[in-house]
């Protein structure tokens, strides 16, 4: 399943995510996509870099999309927050 | 000059980056690169969406590159930061 590669980037501490990239590599996952939202965007890029250059350094850069998402506040409006996916690919 | 075409996105409202850059395009500029390091780099993403998607609606993104740049600091150290290009092309 597609979905199994996709790890999404919060609030938890940076290596957090690195582990959890390195683990599906280690899975024999020939791709991870690293999504985020928001403010999370700098932290998605950060983990992005530190797998390439520290733990799995025969991934590369595959492919990197931005868009944007609408969101359901619980007051029933909608806010417009914008979202990134990197593909790390070995 | 290409380097006429790079915005940097910093500290400032984002609001003032979506201007630099649709200022650039109102220029003749086929092409304008917005650059970003650290924090920053979610603000990079929402001047460009924010771009794309209300001021200059037959703006694409071209190119989108993530690196790793490294920063002296003041007291002779070196910190490693996480950086973005994310190039627009109409």
């Amino acid at each position: 399943m597609p979905e199994d590669n996709i790890v999404y980037v919060g609030n938890k501490p940076t290596m957090n995510y690195v582990l959890a990239v390195t683990t599906q590599f280690g899975s024999d996952s020939k791709e991870v996509v690293i999504k985020a939202r928001g403010k999370a965007i700098s932290k998605a890029v950060d983990v992005a870099e530190i797998v390439r250059n520290r733990f799995n350094t025969d991934a590369k850069v595959k492919d990197i999309k931005i868009s944007t998402e609408e969101i359901t506040t619980e007051e029933g409006g909608s806010i417009k927050v914008s979202s990134i996916e990197i593909t790390l690919a070995k």
